[in-house]
């Protein structure tokens, strides 16, 4: 009953067999291997962009530290949203990668950059000469690091404003699936098409064992990203191993089936918290993920039990008046069974 | 007949085995796998270093960078081989890494350092009050970028000369295996016994997908380097994967195995290029490299009929007379059958 | 009548002088020269602490950066005003210094950090394991970038919530003088007896061409400062030019007598301001620099005439009504004259 | 007697008078003075480069490490001789400056580039694809560190080498007066006239306190200079006392005037040490620097009588046979006096 994250469940099966087929023999190393070319086509594919530079590393940080740091000078500014994971939970890896760049806060409920506060962050940045931080790219989160979305129309909406400013956008899809299944929407609509010009593209949340994609739809930096990615240390020599894992996961659209099942499992969960006496659900889950609130005395019995997830604050008390409503986390990847769901809910409801 | 590297053959089926296994159900993320406390026993035992800090990481560059990053300052000089992976092969990682250190260049016969040119390099270094690069770390590579060996003893004579400067020592182990087996020693009388004080222990040229471990003998900077890791996205979120990678490997001395099997593959090879006609072997090979000159029509018939290897310059042209001799470098790893060997030396003899 | 900034003025005569005396004979360079002893005494003598460790360089944004990098690491946060000189006027110099440090901002009116929020600010930092950005030092500003004043209780009530966290406190002094005049306390009781750590003491902005102190009150650090300093390029080979105003500055306490002169001529602009009709001047300026309110017709008198201030925002036309106000920003060194300062209320006026 | 360096030694008398006069009333700062816009005229005159992009720093490491940082990736090598001040006296402010850059020495005699050694190492970088740090700037000294001259012919035939390969090329002129003045030759044909494309052209070694300016002959990267320049802190508030000393220094061509002056006291010093029993001298002085070997006993007569100038090694003693011969360096700037040269020279005598 591991519900903490979906970083912590294994790897589809068929993401498996292809790194046992793919341990055949010998592959040229450092991209080189035979699987790649594929994998470039059906990115391009799956993004409806022939022209599209693709390049695989096996972190989420990696990803998105690289894509950043490509498009940001030491003096500029990167514009996120105050709880997105480059702030929160990379220990300063785009400031590292982009030689000392900054991370401008921008709010906005949901962890969804608010326009405005957005417009103001950059006319904030970059308006006194030399003195100040400059304007650099834009980054937006997609599902968001607490399950919401951004609609099509939000992600243009985003995207205009800093076209409006000359500055390049990123889009951090760690969960990109799940958002692509629940939005209903192509790879190519939630991204170029929506006016962003790179993408991580997510593998190891939803089925992989650590594989990325960073597609840059215009390719003019190919080569500058192949060398941070080098100079980085995250080139793979049996890169095939990466490789493999992509070629799987873009297979049938394997990604976009796994995505939907995980907000399946969500949906189905979210659905059993609501019979707990006194849960609370702010938010309506979108994508994968759920915050709650739930007695105290809920929580003992699910944790009592074995039940992984996170409670908020982290140092929460299971000890304690049952009444009491501790705030919870809780994530679905594609692989939860009806059963483990149906589980955890039972405990919950005592 | 590939022999370009030992970066291009496929895991061990132990290893692929334990990758397999670990694909079940859920593990916390992110180095709290259920299998890594067992990894770290086993290194530690391994190493006969009860107090050891053992941390994974997916790259030999990674391992590299970061852990010469935890003992330089930006201002401090490292000092390797001129002909060293950190040198020649990683883009400058090191220097990304250690904030801009400076890689201070020691020569000696074979790509192993010659103490006086050691002493030479650190002696010029840090002699000149604030003005110049400090003195830092001393990182040698075993088995070398050129497959010879130092001994026990070479070790502990270049250890003992950053001792006496209090410098630390870093050994670069891509190929720790082949040398191992190639001196009969224990991966403590190779190491701290011989005065090195942090580890790149390789898995990736010898049997694994890509997994490194980085070992501290004295832990006091441990924290430190899972920070570095962390903000340099090396921190994989689905660990287990390299847990049970290096599992598979340190069981029952798998490593070990592996990389007296691949000295003995170079062995026969060595052995093979002896007969082919006009065939020069200037140094004998100590562990699983050999560079060796060989007649134009030798490459010609070996490369068309699908050899790969390494020829110098790398842009020698197999079109031209036919005794003319080119130099070429072959690397076997622990999966080349005798076959496949011999194949490759009938191509050769014509 | 430039009222832009209090780096828009010139030496004061003794300043000057001794740069004059100075340029005589031979000294040997990069502050080994003869004035420099005088200097450290003086410095340690001033701010009763015989112990510390005392450097000189050019500007105000090294002596900040410089001092808070030899207290950072590359994956700490340094927390900082949001309306402060190294978040807003320093072109990221801190993050450059520090390896790609984060600043983190801390709210409070009057460009003075609420306890509240560095509390909360240091508290979600460094909360998430290796995940997240670390604590790292706290830099205050005194006089603040808006003309405000620590009082001595405020500065100890920030510097015991870093201490708490066992943060070092640095203090941006670039308006030292003015602020210490203006408490009418020792620089003492202005910084470590307040629970400071290190201090940024700036001449340039008060009489001196272009010369800053870093002061650390525990010299442990003072090598890693000087190759920080040397590897920044500010450490001067004429050292001796810096030395000679820096002792200039200290003598008789001239330093601590032309921020009184700033004071109280920021006093008396004050007190012509409140005669400008219309004239609104929310905050009592505590130091020497005043923000107010102002009718466009009075800027359009002043500012036609040849005077010299900053308006907000800063493409603020002086075409339009009359009667709309328009806030401005007026700062006063030690060199302005009470005639000067006389023209310039009566062209307010009108 | 001090020819320890020729930054030991005072400001001209129209330099300091500059400054006295600058020292004036108020000015705007960081660049906007008004004496600015004449020095930006009178360099691009002297250079006959109307189009060049001019900018004052204080000190010549700064200079010489914003500039080359301007074209220099963090990925790159810097191509320098193995005796320039870049390498041995800046403790790594170019890798600092060009984030994690490398230094790729070149060899030569007297400290000059040999061209077949730049060859070899431009050749031997950027060959192996991404694994390998790639091409930068090739910088050179002249004067060099050992006081020696490149022939406008040299300069050529060293910038020819850069462009077929495309990269730029830097002049470090710490000494640029020196040279100019012994080549006999103008500003513009030591420089662009001779392929180079970027400048530090040094104030303070020869007359000034404190001032160098950057020039860039193709203005393309002139904005992205002045955020390097304000980041690293080198972007003085009172900027008018580096304009004021640089207006000055080009006054008239004071700055070749004083150049040809250090020279001749070298001159007149080396044809001193001629005449000292037993003295060495290998290669004739080009400059205002000179290497020489003298008996102990005359440096321990020079020496006891207060003579400052450097042994090598740094700590040979002046105890000890009297005839041993004991290397040194001495310089002279434009302020010796005929005098205090002779008295050295008598003293040396005995």
């Amino acid at each position: 009953m591991n519900f903490a994250s979906d970083n912590a469940g294994p790897m589809h099966p068929s993401v498996l067999d292809a790194i046992v087929k793919a341990n055949t023999g010998y592959e040229m190393p450092y991209g080189n291997d035979t699987i790649m070319p594929r994998v470039r086509d059906r990115v391009r594919a799956t993004f409806e962009a022939p022209e599209a530079a693709v390049y695989l590393v096996a972190t989420g940080t990696a990803a998105n530290a690289l894509a950043l740091s490509t498009y940001t000078n030491g003096w500029d500014a990167i514009f996120a949203h105050r709880v997105s994971h480059v702030e929160e939970d990379e220990c300063g890896a785009p400031e590292f990668y982009a030689n000392g760049a900054r991370l401008s806060l921008v709010d906005g409920a949901g962890a969804k950059m608010d326009p405005d506060s957005l417009r103001h962050a950059i006319a904030n940045t970059g308006n006194k000469d030399v003195h100040c931080v400059q304007r650099g790219p834009v980054t937006l989160t997609q599902a968001t690091e607490v399950g919401t979305l951004y609609s099509l129309k939000e992600i243009a909406q985003i995207t205009a404003i800093a076209k409006k400013y000359g500055l390049k956008t990123h889009l951090d899809g760690a969960r990109f699936a799940n958002a692509c299944a629940a939005l209903g929407c192509s790879a190519a609509e939630m991204t170029w098409k929506s006016g962003i010009d790179m993408v991580s593209f997510g593998g190891t949340k939803n089925g992989c064992a650590g594989v990325e994609a960073v597609i840059f739809f215009d390719p003019e930096k190919a080569w500058e990203f192949e060398l941070r990615r080098k100079r980085g240390a995250h080139l793979f020599s049996k890169h095939r191993f990466l490789s493999a894992q992509m070629e799987a996961y873009l297979q049938d659209d394997l990604w976009l089936e796994l995505g939907a099942k995980a907000n399946a499992n969500c949906a189905r969960l979210v659905k059993g918290l609501e019979t707990v006496a006194g849960a609370e659900i702010p938010d309506a889950p979108e994508a994968n993920m759920v915050f709650a609130r739930l007695p105290r005395a809920a929580h003992r019995r699910a944790m009592g039990a074995g039940a992984k997830y996170y409670l908020y604050p982290s140092d929460a008390s299971l000890d304690g008046p049952d009444d009491e409503m501790i705030r919870c986390r809780m994530v679905c990847d594609w692989n939860k069974s009806g059963a483990e769901i149906d589980q955890l809910i039972s405990l919950l409801r005592g």
